[in-house]
């Protein structure tokens, strides 16, 4: 373990336990754990490419190989001038290896089982962090078992099998699938990721964080789609990390963007809860369809320290910003990746968002691990006949191909 | 332009073009054409993260925003071990933006068609290089008109319309796409991509060598997945560029790979022939399904050059290649992507790679853009009771429980 991790303190009654003290959840209260490190004895200079960079601030000194992490932070002139932004920027983590940002804590997560001396990692999800552990378990010789709920999208299902994960896709909703890894991950000792459970998933998430405040410094506003919970908890963590170490000064608002069918953070935020209520998720946004949100302590307490707020959106919002981004950046995210996208469009549309703001979202995972759902949204496209006449007709009818014909 | 770039060579009949005299095919036979710099003015030194590092040795000196190239070049231990190798190394070019090799070839066209000042774009494809530019054009403001068969994978066909790109599904196969595209193209004045019709392409996709020679030199062979041919010739390209900067000494060999339901330029070579005859596919690997390869002169050409061969493999070997790429790396290519490593599995088994070798095999596009022919191979996956008892007895059952317990 990296000697400079102090402990872990529990978010909920604040105790502190040594690293060996604590394997998962508060021993005392079952609160999720948060990493500790002694921030004096950590220089603010990173060296390296990939997400190791920020080693220093993470449990273990052990690595991995594939490239996860140092992905694009692109500023895009057509996107701000569609929004009326001139500063708002793209974190574009489709680009990881197996395409969603989930892979940054089961990097973190499967090095720490090596050097723990496991062989053999789980994890219940909805598809992202499931095909992310198979991936990464992978590629360093480490067996992963997942449960995986029975409408887990096609793509991802696919990814388990080609990296060769025991694949268990059982008759039951992600929350069922949950309890059953723990109690089956105790039972044979393997080691467990999931999510709000595993203390050390935060640490890999946050370097999304560094990577952006090495970038831009602290935005004003930082948009992340929010299902458990965890990620929002981590982008905190990792900006407020940088804070301590003097390398930023401010830290940004956070927004976390829920679906309108599923908004159980968002209503417990509004209401000024601690804890949120259990929701019924109906929204086609698979990735952050949470009814009973792990992490929601601390979403809602990173969320009110930040002077941050939630915000909903419908599945049709999500589905024009996923057309939005693509046609403006080239970036297919899925439609929980692009939430933050819809619910910039809306905060900017309601004036919430100023002109000149700094506002960067993140687009969590790539929209071709969920193509069912941009499927029903886009419908078919027209099969025409290889009669070039009749195409010629069908481009006159087009609107855009006089202004566009260069003779 | 480049003032570096002094011109066009036609690769059959090897006239030279000033690059104001031709704009696709050679003026005189129709030939593929291929830039010529002035190697002696142009200095080894090259900066920058992306391919536009290279920019000394590419047509335009525009750019474009999205980060293309630069793809991880990994060394796996744990496929070396399987496949009795000790310096096999992969890249992976399933994380360029639309995760394909073919956006190489696309930034650099788009770049080029902002300076030459079209506003619409376009090609016919098979699905890759369709998604790949109709993504690169959206994040720069240019329209793109695509024509692809009815056949098109369905991820890439949603990819399309997500990045808003005029689509064209035509009741044809690919090489009457191709006609089409280009007879349309010419009569509206559009930009166009086409794979060995347009020179620049080739430009594009060799940059993919430049980067597997910065680090490594020279392998002993590199395996390519082999379609219309494109690929392959530019490989060649990069590395014979940067023999002349003196940057390394030596070449690769060449092995091109065919599918054995496809593979034309495998026939072609070892019968001796400068052309390839016409095939008819049958082979699950879309992506190199091309039964009249456009650059197959070049492609010939450059294999016999690199003292290389031409390998076919099936389907199903492909599909192994898929499942032992995927569990050794955690990277998921597509059929016609993971080719190489089916080849490089062949060759080994045959003695006719060496232990010792350094070998490097193209992983030109992601299996998430044609999961249809991995649910084919994989088939499907048990639904099983959220029973914990009888998920235990089911573990219990699997060979690798015993020695993977912790305690």
């Amino acid at each position: 373990m990296n000697e400079k991790l102090l402990g872990l303190r529990c978010s909920q009654c604040a105790t502190f336990f040594k690293p060996d003290e604590a394997l998962y959840t508060c021993p005392k209260c079952k609160g999720v754990l948060e990493t500790v490190y002694d921030y004096e004895k950590i220089e603010g200079q990173f060296d390296g490419e990939d997400l190791w960079r920020y080693r220093q601030l993470l449990p273990t000194t052990n690595r991995t190989n594939l490239w996860v992490g140092r992905t694009p932070l692109y500023k895009s002139t057509i996107l701000n001038e569609k929004l009326g932004l001139d500063d708002l920027w793209i974190k574009d983590e489709t680009k990881n290896p197996t395409h969603s940002l989930k892979d940054r804590a089961s990097a973190i997560v499967v090095a720490l089982a090596k050097e723990l001396g496991y062989k053999t990692i789980t994890c219940a999800s909805t598809g992202n962090a499931a095909s992310s552990l198979a991936g990464i378990s992978a590629s360093e010789g480490i067996e992963s078992c997942i449960f995986v709920p029975e409408n887990i999208p096609l793509p991802k299902l696919i990814q388990l099998q080609t990296f060769n994960a025991r694949v268990f896709r059982i008759k039951a909703s992600y929350d069922d699938c949950f309890d059953l890894c723990n109690r089956i991950a105790d039972k044979y000792g393997w080691y467990n990721r999931n999510t709000a459970y595993n203390p050390y998933t935060l640490d890999g998430k946050k370097t999304v964080a560094f990577e952006i405040a090495e970038q831009l410094k602290a935005p004003d506003k930082i948009f992340v789609p929010v299902g458990d919970g965890c990620i929002i908890g981590s982008v905190w963590k990792g900006f407020v990390e940088f804070q301590k170490l003097g390398l930023i000064n401010n830290l940004p608002e956070l927004v976390g963007v829920q679906a309108e069918g599923c908004k159980p953070l968002k209503d417990g935020f509004d209401l000024g809860k601690k804890v949120p209520d259990v929701a019924k998720p109906s929204t086609l946004a698979e990735s952050i369809a949470v009814g009973k949100p792990r992490n929601g302590f601390m979403a809602l307490r990173d969320v009110r320290k930040s002077k941050g707020k939630f915000v909903s959106v419908s599945d049709e919002e999500m589905f024009e910003a996923m057309k939005l981004l693509g046609s403006t950046t080239g970036i297919f995210g899925e439609l929980a990746g692009v939430a933050s996208v819809a619910a910039i469009k809306k905060e900017r549309e309601s004036n919430n968002i100023d002109r000149g703001e700094r506002v960067v979202g993140l687009i969590t995972g790539s929209g071709l691990k969920d193509i069912e759902a941009a499927v029903k949204l886009f419908g078919k496209t027209d099969l025409i006949e290889a009669d070039e006449e009749k195409i010629c007709e069908r481009i006159k009818r087009m609107k855009w191909h006089k202004k566009n014909e260069r003779r």
